[in-house]
């Protein structure tokens, strides 16, 4: 197994701690980001992803993703939905929810890693915070592993540092790998504002953990 | 669990033969088709699975995927690149294989049945004829139903009922449904040509597998 690793970058404070933990864990010659394009309401995503990528030192690439805007039908990627915190009544959900996303992310990133010869993913999703996203918990991120690694005959690990932190615990993380700067590059808010609207439920969650750990958030500064 | 079931069809003489399977078990109302047009080569297979989903009486929505021509490498999707049976002495593997591509598939499928509200996912991969696509077999199905159930909460199901079948086997099979006749509109020559140029793998798999079966291609005819 070789040490290069792949880190699926969002733009947000979760990957982008994720991106600072590979680089201090497999060297920055070792490390390269992927952006998935997949039509999300909030393009400055793609921006922020870059940004970061380029101030971290390392390699972004964007891939381009068509088929969830084709599959349409939720607040993500669709333009006509508002972005509520309430849950589907027939899904219990938030309608926040794409099916599946992080297991297609995660397997488009193991192709792209599989054509380089990279042995390690690198992913933020975490289950403490688990707001009703199925695919971020760590028995989803192992049953995909094992998928990936027969589907490909692969040995590719998918690595979540941030499974079972708080957001607090993040920032705390973020802040030990010197990833604070990088967090002032970040996108979160759910409405796509920047300055952040601050009462979404992203930008209330975030806000949360960087008071918890008693640290300014850059962003806001 | 309702009984209401998508076919992956993609216009080849498997997936075709599982369309019938599924409108045999689930009955034609309860039946309908997913095609994804991730940049193939042979736009002809497009045409193949429209025309034979009408000809079978049930829906078919194409979706498209347009990341593994972002990914590049592979000789299904790059123009760049000539189809050889041969194995790629780095991965053992035939250069047809793009890594990943049923995972992706499935996964895809597996939303858009998500959405609407439908059980069962069909389909036509195989291990009998195991020819290096490892994402084909049983246990990477098995992985990736896991993976999918857990991901998306949902219960939905993937059958593969060619998964132990020779290709003698999936003749009979299909003469057992009535699918021969939409037999002449499907698509399997890895050269894209039509009448099928009779020498590639694909074609000389699906010639043994109707010599064997003593049934005469319909597309042949």
């Amino acid at each position: 197994m070789n040490a290069k690793a792949l880190v699926v970058l969002s733009g947000g404070q979760d990957s982008t701690t994720c991106l600072y933990w590979a680089i201090d864990r497999f060297g920055r010659e070792n490390v390269s980001s992927v952006t998935f394009d997949y039509g999300q309401r909030h393009r400055i995503e793609l921006t922020s992803a870059a940004e970061i990528a380029g101030f971290a030192g390392v390699p972004n690439v964007i891939l381009p993703i068509d088929t969830f805007a084709a599959l349409g039908g939720d607040a993500l990627t669709g333009e006509d939905i508002a972005v509520d915190s309430t849950l589907d009544e027939e899904t219990g959900l938030p309608n926040t929810f794409v099916p599946g996303r992080n297991l297609i992310f995660l397997t488009f990133a193991a192709a792209f890693a599989y054509q380089r010869n990279i042995a390690h993913l690198v992913t933020g999703v975490a289950q403490t915070d688990y707001s009703g996203y199925p695919d971020c918990r760590e028995e989803t991120m192992s049953a995909l592993q094992t998928a990936i690694q027969l589907g490909m005959e692969s040995e590719v690990q998918i690595h979540t540092p941030l499974m079972h932190l708080s957001k607090k615990e993040t920032v705390e993380l973020a802040q030990a790998l010197g990833a604070l700067p990088a967090m002032a590059m970040t996108h979160t808010c759910y409405n796509g504002e920047r300055p952040p609207c601050g009462h979404c439920a992203a930008c209330e969650l975030r806000a949360k953990g960087f008071a918890e750990a008693g640290v300014v958030d850059p962003l806001l500064i």
